[in-house]
């Protein structure tokens, strides 16, 4: 186009940054080529940044942190009800994100707290069930302060059955409930009489059943799994059926042997593949255990924890424990099921973006083209949402690799500098819960994490670091 | 570039057709960008193109033929020993590929067939096989002339189980083996004691107990598994895991619940999911089935058959009826397994090219990046080699999408005209046999068919359709 003269042939015009002249440039019929840039943030954080980048011992502190977290090898061992897996005592619940109590949850998570009271018989019907909790008669405690990561509101109590898993590359267990299938479900905060029959089966034919698949089949390498199913179209967060798959492939042959009745395991089968999400909650506490080996570094700007309450958005560094930095949780936008509005979407919910921190998930896409029919947009949005991530994060993984990329590793161990530097803000693709209690899924879509906390958690780091940054 | 002095930033040149230049001009540094160009065809049938573009008649026909192909629901009903699934009689032994005499044919259909001898009973020796077969003693028949088709040397003998597809969309059936597995295969020309003592396990166990397990389960939809392969990473061809893993969730239920001993469905589910190609052989027969039933369209020129003897490369026209068009099989190039080169592979076999005819294998391998580390090549291979089928097709597959397009249908219904006119060659992407009776496969990669058989073809359709093409 350039070479020829522009006042024949018209301009095209390379844009940077703003929206609103693309757009006005387009609506004249000028060829318009965006380009992608984003201003710097406006946060004051440039100092912080400037040092940071200048310092050793961060560049050292992330190197280990990223290869703890990248050299993980979770494997699923087994299945124990939380009382004896994560210590749950009896009128204590688990739930998804950083710390909230009741008065600050939203529909879902009420709905699945008032569910799992019904479960655990210490409410006798939902109206007692709320009173009690509005009375703070129960306690409330993040899954992640027990080891364990939960979908959604990510509600456990302590009868519920727990998949087990350990890091075979140097120790440290992660947990997560069984996923409970599709439509009106716990995690969703439904908690009528199907759903709370559903959660009993599964404590008292799944639980056992797959205990002793897994006492026969061994250790089962999960991350080798989630390798496999991102050359199969999973990215292992909102894409599962290659995951699923390759589970069921690697159980069938105990299930047949398994000593149960046979249709009790026929059961079980059945109901493991009329759910393509069930890898998920294999995948999270996978990841769980891998981020927690790359805790509490000092001096590191890792990512190590992103979760949601449905009210909330938190992160954790490596560098400052077990501090959580928030921000509102945003709507995801996306795809909503016939029938539902964007006013039936609750803010963004769940323990899931744990596969984001640890290079799945939204930093996968590119390898599951197919997931833009569930969360909306075209084939290119996936490829570009990997390709983005690679900005702000400290490497590529080993083990998870993406085909469409020519077998590139997945961008992975999230630096909070990079992204306050590079004003990014990590992709994550997630479902969508109805806003009121009861109502269950009501689509999927992407969302953004606040960038409040991402600042946040950069000055509590620079000012816990001081005396490192002035090295 | 264009924009700025090409005596001082240096010329950036486009070239069409001819890679002597490109390569001439990327050694001396010059910035090359090839533009994909085919001279047209010199085969001399330049009028009779002009006449089918312009005939009605041909349109109607291929028009006809499309629907047919694309409309085919084939599903897996059952299995039964080829004597009588397809009637063959002793001392009648089938082989992929167009008709071949033992004289003609390769080391590996020689090796499968010796196998199959040895099989039956009817020679006491590898060596006694090879005499009796030189001598005349048994008859060699095509697959394809009995409703079947068998991967790679694809040799059938009466006692052989086979997999019974029925179209439920309009009828017809088509038939296939059972895949054996990876390593020493008789369908690689192996006939060793494991070979043969596998086949007779197949027969002894696995056929029955597949045979109860879909008499279980119903006929299974073996298009709409495939269609959900491709969203997961198959072309269903030379990469079938998605697909192997969606038969067994299919029929892992009624394997738990099968009534003979749960020892022998466990082995039968242990060899199943320890072989990715499983799925190969219940997608050749699908693929059959659909093809055939666009077969003996009078007018049209759709390509309703490709298969290779390890000899020959062969076609048949839905218009032509039942003749064959044969030109030499080429060598593929890709991946050859460690200690094999390229003097080891057998020029190109089997029947399997029956899934490029219907839309799938290299035509969808846009699904399936991940071949690349099995045949060769970039993932942007994988995505050309769908791309540039669009232009030697008639149609894009309703069931069958590639999300990385898009979702935009496989290419279809190949047109021996837009072959010609385009002289653009179906892509196909295949396993490698060894080329030694014995030896088994030696690597994966793609391979050009002769364009004789499609201008052999072509030339053939004019002379029996010269009225048609008059009007």
């Amino acid at each position: 186009m350039w070479n020829e003269d522009v006042l024949s042939s018209g301009p095209r015009v390379a844009t940077a940054g703003i929206d609103l002249i693309d757009d006005a440039l387009a609506r004249q019929d000028v060829d318009v080529a965006p380009t992608r840039w984003q201003p710097p943030s406006a946060s004051g954080l440039a100092p912080v940044l400037s040092s940071i980048a200048l310092c050793d011992g961060v560049r050292t502190a992330n190197r280990t942190a990223l290869e703890r977290l990248t050299g993980a090898r979770p494997h699923l061992v087994g299945v124990r009800p939380a009382s004896e897996a994560v210590g749950l005592e009896p009128g204590t619940f688990l739930h998804a994100g950083p710390p909230i109590d009741w008065a600050g949850a939203s529909g879902p998570l009420r709905g699945a707290l008032t569910g799992a009271a019904l479960l655990e018989g210490v409410a006798s019907s939902p109206d007692d069930a709320t009173a009690r909790f509005a009375r703070g008669e129960f306690r409330l405690e993040p899954c992640h302060h027990r080891a364990a990561v939960g979908p959604m509101a990510g509600v456990v109590s302590p009868s519920m059955p727990m998949l087990v898993i350990e890091n075979e590359a140097g120790g440290g267990k992660a947990f997560c409930t069984i996923n409970e299938g599709l439509g009106k479900v716990l995690r969703y905060g439904a908690f009528s009489a199907e759903v709370i029959d559903r959660l009993r089966w599964i404590e008292r034919v799944l639980a056992p059943v797959l205990g002793d698949v897994l006492r026969a089949a061994g250790p089962l390498d999960l991350y080798a799994m989630a390798g496999e199913a991102l050359q199969m179209g999973d990215e292992c967060h909102n894409r599962n059926r290659a995951g699923t798959s390759l589970f069921l492939r690697a159980i069938g042959p105990h299930l047949i042997e398994a000593p149960r009745s046979s249709s009790d395991a026929a059961e079980c089968f059945r109901f493991i593949t009329g759910n393509d999400h069930f890898f998920l909650n294999l995948m999270m506490p996978a990841a769980k255990a891998a981020a927690d080996t790359a805790r509490d570094i000092e001096g590191s700007t890792m990512v190590v924890a992103m979760a949601r309450n449905g009210t909330e958005f938190g992160i954790q560094l490596s560098g400052t424990g077990n501090e959580w930095f928030t921000g509102p949780s945003g709507v995801p936008q996306g795809l909503l099921f016939p029938g539902y509005g964007p006013e039936d979407a609750n803010p963004d919910i769940g323990d899931s973006t744990i596969t984001e921190t640890v290079g799945v998930g939204g930093f996968a896409m590119a390898s599951a083209p197919a997931i833009v029919k569930f969360v909306g947009g075209s084939s290119d949005l996936a490829l570009d949402s990997s390709r983005r991530m690679y900005a702000i994060t400290l490497g590529e993984h080993p083990l998870f690799r993406l085909p469409a990329l020519d077998f590139r590793g997945t961008p992975v161990g999230i630096d909070v500098a990079l992204v306050v530097r590079r004003n990014t803000l990590p992709v994550v693709n997630t479902g969508i819960a109805g806003r009121e209690a009861g109502v269950g899924q009501v689509g999927a879509g992407l969302v953004d994490p606040p960038a409040r906390c991402f600042e946040n958690a950069l000055a509590r780091f620079a000012e816990r670091h001081a005396s490192l940054l002035r090295t």
